[in-house]
Formats: structure tokens, sequence, C-alpha cells
């Protein structure tokens, strides 16, 4: 028997789905995106099914996410349409919200007395969200927690209040119930409002390994409010500025002359508006979530694995976790980045005053440039684990310039990776 | 200000995604299939992400799956590709199997045979995977040994083999881990073969809800092998030709009559081939595979709520997870299949003769009809389970003759409920 290949599209006629080869006249009746593609020899039959899933989500910036007459997050996540359906004409609004411990001292009385003053029936529920507890046990004791309460997974978002590490663990409970329930992501952190909230990804750590469990399922929407930022402590701003400046580095060479020349200053006004002349705190934190979206975007699963939002996260997974809880996400990523732009220099991508802007700019935003347990060890071995996890390839995002990067494919000899190192310690030891 | 929508395309060029709008010159590049809309107001910016993600799997036909010259079960995964890279000239091939306890003690030789025969660095883990075992703590124990056993995340696909508990648990572990690792399917029963092997669906019960966690990631292949039936329990291949009968009655009328004319005789050859020319069989497994394909592929992350494959299960959740273990999955299936017969009869869907036809293919291939604990009060609840979770419509797939069905959207009255329960019990209450 000849192996016979057909590739059939798929049509709904009155309800069924009915496969569908080129030659046949068009049925009447909608037509999917998905493919089958048959093939038949003497083994027997083999299918394979092309099938595109459509995952949309809103990042909103907003003001006084927390007034009561705002309807943001009441109902932002709908956008234009109309709250679904005839279930919110008889039943209650109902809304879960999981928010980290510390950010309940601050804003939970203001949470609960927004869902009062709307009459939502709510249940909020405050965790020590730390990456030292981002485990498979929060995710179930929220899922505990969801499934007592009684959501409606279709038009019930579960909302997550916190930084990163409270949007990642919530997003993964969110993402295992009933296989998918939407949440919601209010970040408190400048880190998780550049970083966490803009893309797809969830996750717990696992077994010493950083984020070694998670998935990919975006919130259905994000809110953004730099008034939370107020009440964080100078250093979580610096932080958050690390992943601004790793954006700037890889393909943003304004936003990089613009956290130069302001950084400082937005360290300190810890990114509020000053006047609506002078607002470069959205101009900078609206440049980093447009670089992000525009990496993220198209590819939200990660299957291309070039990617350039990968700069700084090569080494830093494997210090933050050894030195837990010394160095913040932030901290760690900007050591890691700082080495790569001597790996930069060393390649003759970079100048030496391309280099020495680089990490002045760092010092400057008082974020760390070395540090003592980034070993010649640590950094060899995350190399090799990120080698053996990326089918075959170091790919290694190096800037080739102020703002702009390509991704380097070959692994670093040994003997340059030592030079390289040397000279890192030597001159950035003693900062 | 003035409200300002813009969409944007996305485009990489050198490494680097940037945005571009329609009317701007196409930059040369690759295109993505991704947009952003960005929407400026006086009170912020709003983006909205679209991005589709492409999920493509292999479902394969094969014999003598486990016969060390076979390559399917090693690089079957693979079609035509090569096996990856760099990779696989200097590093042995690993991989790592879970397989079901009692399928270990029939096959567990034979699949150490297979790698050892072809040097495949392997681990082999049998677990107990029963519905009753079928929880989150089954999934963790996986995680463990894989993070152990160290994977390739992209190129050592895990593989499970057994009936659908072992699939759907291993589904998740694999969804789970890294994020997305592949997984293979190798089902055993005649249950999964035609079911769970087919679909992106992986999932564990908790709280006493069936399946309640979970995840959509389709496994990269299912290998489908006739020959594991040969050891299959009489009561297994009845439970598996249920949802055969399920995929019959929704939309295909041969197989309606293939399976009313032919089912004794599978059931009692367990589904083997008996000749070139009589291969019932192989007809009946590849036309309920295809339909299922058909109604899968279009919808795998059940975006819409309208599907047939629903027909069953909209009752025989809630009645497996009460009188668990007595009831095998395809058992409570047509437990609630019989019952929605009755229910199209008594909208004048189904005429008695029909109905009787239907009842009777049941019965001939031994699967029950009806069930004491499958009490009114039960079938309310269910019914007004399935209510709150699909979006304020009921969803019941009703069949509309022999072969061909509807999706109706309308709660059915108590007292219609009632009626019809009570004529279900006399007519069938003492088969």
């Amino acid at each position: 028997m000849i192996s016979n290949n057909s590739k059939f599209s798929l049509v709904q006629v009155r309800g069924a789905w009915t496969r569908q080869t080129e030659q046949q006249r068009p049925a009447e009746g909608k037509l999917s995106e998905a493919k089958i593609y048959e093939s038949e020899s003497e083994h027997g039959v083999s299918w394979t099914v092309v099938s595109p899933v459509v995952f949309t989500y809103r990042v909103i910036q907003c003001q006084n996410l927390l007034d009561p007459s705002n309807d943001t997050l009441l109902w932002g996540h709908l956008g234009n349409e109309e709250p679904t359906g005839a279930m919110s004409n008889f039943t209650p609004v109902k809304r879960f919200v999981v928010i980290d411990e510390a950010v309940n001292q601050l804003y939970g009385s203001q949470v609960a007395q927004y869902f009062e003053a709307r009459e939502v029936v709510h249940k909020i529920l405050p965790l020590p969200t730390t990456e030292e507890n981002k485990c498979l046990e929060l995710v179930t004791k929220i899922l505990e927690d969801i499934h007592e309460f009684g959501l409606d997974r279709r038009s019930e978002p579960i909302i997550a209040i916190g930084g990163g590490v409270c949007l990642d663990v919530v997003g993964l409970a969110a993402s295992l119930y009933r296989r998918r329930t939407p949440y919601i992501r209010v970040p408190t952190t400048l880190l998780s409002y550049v970083d966490a909230s803009v893309g797809a990804k969830t996750g717990v750590n696992f077994a010493g390994g950083k984020n070694k469990l998670g998935s990919y399922v975006p919130p259905v929407a994000t809110f953004l409010d730099r008034s939370f930022f107020q009440t964080l402590p100078r250093r979580q701003i610096s932080n958050g500025m690390a992943e601004m400046l790793k954006m700037a580095l890889m393909k943003h060479r304004s936003l990089f002359e613009l956290l130069e020349a302001e950084g400082r200053k937005l360290l300190h006004s810890k990114l509020q508006s000053c006047s609506e002349q002078d607002d470069s705190a959205a101009a900078s934190t609206r440049i980093a979530i447009e670089t992000m979206l525009e990496e993220l975007a198209p590819n939200l699963w990660e299957d291309d694995l070039d990617r350039l939002v990968d700069f700084g996260h090569l080494i830093s997974p494997e210090l933050e976790m050894t030195v837990l809880p010394a160095l913040l996400h932030g901290e760690a990523v900007t050591i890691d980045m700082s080495f790569m732009v001597y790996v930069a220099q060393q390649r003759g991508l970079l100048t030496a005053d391309e280099k020495h802007r680089i990490v002045r700019c760092m010092l400057a935003l008082e974020l760390p440039v070395w540090h003592q347990d980034c070993t010649l060890a640590l950094v060899q071995k995350s190399l090799s684990e990120r080698l053996r996890h990326s089918a075959g390839s170091l790919r290694m995002p190096l800037p080739t310039g102020l703002g702009c990067a390509e991704i380097f494919h070959d692994m670093i000899e040994d003997s340059i990776l030592c030079q390289v190192y040397q000279k890192w310690t030597d001159e950035l030891g003693n900062k």
C-alpha cells in the first residue's frame, strides 16, 4: 500500500465539526484555523493536529485603583464588553482576592472597603508571598480556599495583589483551577509592574530550583497603578529599575539615556509623577512595558528560545537561589548583566566607554555590580545548565552597543571566561 | 485629551521585535501573528495583547510498539524530523517512563528490554494510577523523580504508559515541569485509547471533585497499539466502548450501526483484528478517533463551551465520584447518556424506537443503563452545577436522531425532570 497523505480543514455545521479536504466544496459553516493532517500507510494511520489557541490579555495603566468610584478593579478586564449574561442579573458579584501579607498591612483595609462599598461578595486571603515560600504548598493553600469560596469559572476572576511572587503563585493556582480560571494581576512593586505583570508566566520554586514548576497562562488583565510605589522601600525601587535597565540595554537607547540622566531622581521620587511637563516616571515605565510586550507577545509560550529578555537571567537564577534571601531578584539580575557587559566588551561588542557608562548607571541606581558568591564556578555551572536546556546552544543575549543587542550561540571558551571573570572581579570587586 | 487607538503588528528585525502600524512601510523581517492594540486616554494607556500559540501533536496507530526494532516509541514524536541537533551526537539518549503498576506487571519487562536493547539511559517509575490516587501528591512524586533523573526540557519527552488516570497525571506533571516538558501518551486501555489520548486535557481530582485541577497541554505524540487490549478484563473493553458509543450517537450513524451489529463480537475479540477482510475493530476505533479529533482540534482550550463531546459528562462526574470505585468512567458515562436519551425522547428529539435501539446497544455492550445512586437529587445537583460553570446556560448536548445531535441551552423544568426520571427508573431500574 502506498502512503497516502491528506490535509483537512474543519468546518462547523449545525453544531458538529466535520473534516473537509481542499478539493471539497466548502460546506456552509464556521471555519476553524485548526488543521488535521492524515497519513495512511501499511503500518497504520497517523494524524497530526495543528491547533492555534488565541490568548488575549489587557495591561491597563490607571490611577486611584482602590477608589470605590473607579470601575477598573471590578470590570476593567472586560474592556468594552458588558458583564456576562444572565448571571450578573440575579446573582451577586463575587471576587476572591489573594494579597501579600505586607501589602495587606498597608492597603488591606482599602481593598476591603472597595468591595464593601460596591456590595461585592468577597474573600481576602493574605499570604506571606516571599521567595522562600514560593512553593507548591502555597498554591495548594490558595486552591483550597478558592474551592471553599466557590467561583464561577468563567466570569469571576481571581485577583492577586502584591509583588512578583504573589502574582506568580496566584497565576499558577488560577491556571490549574478547573484547568483555567481567569485571574487579574495588581502589581505593588516596581519590579512586578514592569516585569511579571506583562507576560504569561506563572511559577513556583521546586527542589531548590527557581521557577522549576509553572505554566504559560496570561492574566485576563493587569492593572498598573504607580501610587503603590510610595510605600516601597528605596531598595525595592532600585530592584525594579534593574529590569527597566535590562530592556534599555537590549533595545532602547533613549530609555538608557533617560535612566542615565534621570535615574537617581526617579529613584528618589519613587517614580511618582512630579509635574505634567516633566513626567520621566510615566515615560520610562511606559517604554519599559512597551518593549517587554513587544518581545513577549510574539513568543508567549517561549517556543522561540532566542529571547532578548533573558539578558541578566543566565547566571542570576542560580545566584539568587544560592544566596537567598541576601539578594533581591533585580539585584541578582544586575550582577549577571554586569558580568555579561564585561563579556561583551571582551568580544569587542562594547567599547570601554560604553561599559563604563553602563556600570556607572547601575551604581547610580544603587544596584550591586559584583557579588562574592557569584564565583567563577557558579558562572560556569549556570552556563552549562543553560546549554543543556536550550537545545544544545547557549543563546546568550549580549549588548552590541547602548540599546541594541544580539543573541550569541557559541559557548564561551573556558580560558576566556576565566580572563573576563578576573577582570570583572579586579575592577568591580570593591564597589 | 481624546482617546487614541492604534493597532500594531510585530516584526522581528535583527533579533529584536518592533511594533509597526498598518500605515508604516513594512520593515524587512519575520512578521508575527500576534497583535498589540494600544489605547490612550486622559486616564492613562492600555494595551491589549492578542497572541496565538500553535499546538502541534501527533496521534499514531502502530503495531508492535514494544518491539526493539520499532523506532516509534523512541523517535515517533519527531515525524520526519531528525533527532535534535548537537545533543544527540555526544550525549546518550534519555527517557523517563511512568507506567501504571498493573500494566508494569504485564509489560514492564518488555518496556525495560526495549530501552536496554536500544542503549537508552532510562528510569521506569511504576505507580498505582487509580482514580482514588489521582491527586496532586502523585504529580509531586513524579516531579521529584523527574527532577532527580534530569531531563533535557526540549528533546527528552516523558513517556506515560497506562490508562487514562496515568496519562492525565503524567500530562499534568509534564505540563508543569519547567512550564512545559514534552510528553508522550501510550494508552493501554480502550477507554484511554479513544478518549484521553486524543486531546489536550490533563488533570487530577481535588477536594472531592473530579479533574478539578489540570491544564490543556497536548502530548507531543500518542502511540496507539491495540495489542495491549488482549490483557484487559472484559469489563474494561465495555468501559471503553462507552466513549465510542458517545461519538457514534453524537455524530456518526454508521459507527452506531457498526456497534449495534458488531458490538458483542468486538467485545468478545477485545478489538483485535480478526482478518483483513473483516476488520471492524480497526474501522470502529479509527472512526472514534477521527470524530474525537474533529471536535477537539478546533477547540483545544475549550474556549467554546458548546461541546458535543460533553454528552454523557454532565451527571457522570458527580455520580462517579459518589460511588467510587463501584463504577468505571465509561459506565458512569453510559448511565448519564441513558438518562439523556430519555430526556431527548421526552422532548420529541428521538422516537421510542430509536431510544430502544440505543438502550439495547448499551446493554449488548454489557454497560449499565441505570444506577440506584444516580438519584433525582444527584441529577438536579449536577445540572445546576453545570449551569453555574457554563456562563449561565446549560449547554446540554442531546441526540436528535441516531448519529446527530444538538446543544440545548435551556434548563429542564423541574416537573419534566421528575417525570423523565420516573419513566427512566420504571423502565430501566431492573435491568
